[in-house]
């Protein structure tokens, strides 16, 4: 049992969008994930979506409004809530979901989530 | 919904291991809290317990041994493993558990979880 330094992980590799698992918790992967740009319109059906910010401004656009965060701040997505991340500039982020959840809400579009 | 700004939920309480809830997440409540000083020994039989340091350096004494974390640094305490936190000295974390989970272990001695 070890401490796990999220900086130190997110510095392993470079690639938007594909969370990496760096821990486990009930059942749940937590994960970082460096992201740029728009994600795709997604939905889960149940979960809730777990965002902090670690580095950069991410917008989470729902279809009844945008939220927009900064480091040091958490925003849950309710299950089923459509949604769509996006950031202007490349920005981290610690996710917290299900073990197995796929990021996209769908299994055939989902990025493999591997564990560092 | 609205972004949780952690450093600003912080800054409206002084007192030491009193977790304020700040969101919840399936099931879960995110909580924040400020330590100072050592906690007691206690366990969780059916939960695991994630702490995340967002401020100060946090020692998680363990009969095993002791992990010490600093900022941006996670660790997961099993389910069943007992753990005594410590902080030389005021630290800040973020910690996410089952939403009741009384955080001795024993909801005899348990702080109240206010809601912020």
């Amino acid at each position: 049992m070890k401490a796990v330094n999220l900086a130190e992980k997110l510095s392993t590799f470079m690639e938007h969008w594909q969370p990496r698992t760096v821990g486990e918790f009930n059942g749940h992967d937590v994960m970082v994930v460096k992201v740029k740009g728009a994600f795709v319109w997604h939905k889960h059906d149940n979960t809730d979506d777990f965002f902090l910010i670690l580095k950069g401004q991410v917008t989470i656009q729902m279809r009844d409004g945008n939220v927009t965060l900064g480091p040091g701040e958490v925003f849950v997505v309710p299950k089923g809530v459509e949604h769509c991340p996006m950031a202007e500039e490349e920005a981290h982020i610690l996710l917290i979901e299900p073990s197995g959840t796929p990021n996209t809400g769908s299994a055939e579009t989902a990025a493999s989530r591997k564990l560092i």
